[in-house]
């Protein structure tokens, strides 16, 4: 942004003006992508593959919190969350749509912000912005993403498809996104109380990172592909390991058993969660927002996780009977709750 | 609803639980549904047809006010819109995603009446439910519906295919669904000033059910591919003819002269802009939300555009240095301006 300008009230451009200077450098890469902004609808082509669609709402003081949260990295984020739904089905995706709704407090050159993050995850994963709708509201940024992507039938993986003595994998190492949240949150509250305090973020960047610029896994997917490995399910974590490893078991029709001792956590993470008071453990089964993959696999593929990415066995399909478990490290079984990221809070208003 | 029941906290349910009661009736009806709710993404396919996709985001307090919009009419509309998107782009609708954010005030059973209206649009369209999210907002109800259809790629019409000398055409009337809406908010005002003065309704339904429950025009696109028309561009009227037609032309790269003598209006939305003292072609040209398919044809075509359905011929298609103009009933020529709904006020937080 330059600085010399003054900001640019939106109501200056008007809706359309607003859509055409936002999406103008947004130049589709896709040849499936026939027809992108600008007309009622996008138009897509493919030649006999499957098409894989996502949508995610995203509401400021909901889902993000602008007090630490960069325009630019929340635009990024807002795609890559979406993408990574794609990812999980061993899809590939190619477009996306945007819509926003945004009260007058948001000036042209913050909104251009939050799309040159659009556009940086668009280039980073080759995807297209084809289509959105850009309105007001009276509180707030709302961001809804639509993402689009193909895939051979053959080749999807659903969450239903996990059978007994299929081994659980993540991919990466979980609850770094978690505590990263939780440093910001805590940055904040003593902002407010002091606002002469330098933030404290050593030794956090990997877990800021995680938190505010997440990357969905593609290379991961490609892997399979090389190594011609396709997960039985797969699903991707956005809700925390114990959240969603029920999602696939209920789906299925199966039991499970995590081994508590097999989650990845990151050296980063462990510290920090000590920092905090809280256990690590827990921060990685119920933290949330990693976008790591969780799968299931047949076992005779377990050599197949080799090579350059790190893959964790974490546990294992049991009968439905059997219940849904964790066993601890000094292995007594514990049962496996939902304790996912819940938006809807008993008393919220 | 039945009434000697609680209402149900949101909570009582959490975030899945919700999407699944709300959910559990929506029966794909479409060969190209593969998946529908449940997993990371919904799968579609097309055996070499073109995908069509359209999405808008609906916001409490700019798009609708629940004080006089039942519930189960805005999840219909909410629908109808993007499918008449989708139809403006001579295409079927077969899927929709639908995401909504609520806040606390919002029962279980409010989102049911919501999803009631959501259901009747899809059978009535024909349209499946394939994914969505659910999530909590700070201040009301947020709903984004992404629609999804397909085309053969020589069937599809773009708002750029205008040429000199086509007829500007228009299916129904215009300007009903803005009185529609005078008529609601003059009604919300008295009851708010004077809560038992009974409302004056009389002689406003067809404006009413204009506003509260649009409809697409799925039969004038059945209809041009039975008399084999095919419109040179098209889109539906959505801000107003004004508004709407000077898109087609600066897409097109073309003028265009719309008479006021010609554009349809109904004779209930003429006498209750007199009796709003409002001049009723501004109504029709500037209202919005008439949700009818504005379009063009070349003149030869226009002998097709006969039988059960009323269209009009509103002017005709210029060069693009002789600019926009508005020919009154007096005939003098008036430029044409935007001046559809604008949801971006200068000054509204």
């Amino acid at each position: 942004m330059a600085e010399d300008k003054k900001p640019t009230p939106v109501s200056a451009l008007g809706e359309f003006g607003l859509i055409d200077k936002l999406t103008a450098d947004f130049v589709p890469v896709n040849s499936s992508t026939i027809k992108a902004v600008g007309d009622d609808a996008a138009v897509v082509g493919y030649g006999g593959e499957k098409m894989v669609i996502s949508t995610d709402l995203l509401v400021e003081g909901i889902h993000f919190d602008l007090a630490y949260t960069p325009l630019k990295h929340l635009g990024y984020k807002s795609v890559v969350v979406n993408l990574s739904d794609i990812y999980a089905m061993n899809a590939e995706p190619k477009q996306i749509t945007v819509s926003i709704a945004i009260s007058s407090r948001f000036t042209v050159e913050a909104l251009e912000e939050l799309y040159a993050g659009i556009k940086l995850a668009c280039s980073k994963y080759q995807v297209d912005l084809v289509g959105g709708d850009t309105t007001s509201s009276l509180t707030g940024l709302i961001i809804s993403v639509t993402a689009i992507g193909e895939a051979e039938e053959s080749a999807l993986t659903y969450r239903s498809g996990a059978r007994v003595g299929d081994l659980v994998c993540v991919s990466g190492d979980l609850g770094a996104a978690y505590l990263g949240l939780q440093i910001l949150e805590r940055e904040k509250r003593i902002y407010l109380e002091h606002p002469d305090v330098q933030p404290e973020l050593e030794n956090a960047s990997y877990l800021l990172e995680r938190q505010l610029k997440p990357e969905a896994r593609r290379d991961v997917i490609h892997f399979f592909k090389e190594v011609g490995l396709k997960p039985t399910a797969m699903m991707d974590l956005s809700d925390g390991l114990s959240s969603d490893i029920l999602h696939i078991c209920k789906q299925s029709g199966t039991g499970c058993e995590i081994d508590e001792a097999a989650i990845p956590i990151a050296e980063e993470a462990y510290h920090m969660a000590l920092q905090f008071n809280m256990d690590p453990t827990t921060c990685a089964l119920n933290g949330g927002e990693d976008y790591e993959l969780l799968f299931t696999i047949e076992p005779e593929d377990e050599t197949k996780l080799t090579g350059e990415f790190s893959f964790s066995i974490v546990g294992r399909i049991t009968e439905k009977a059997s219940g849904y478990h964790l066993i601890s490290k000094a292995g007594h079984r514990h049962a496996l709750k939902a304790q996912g990221w819940s938006h809807f809070l008993p008393a919220a208003e």
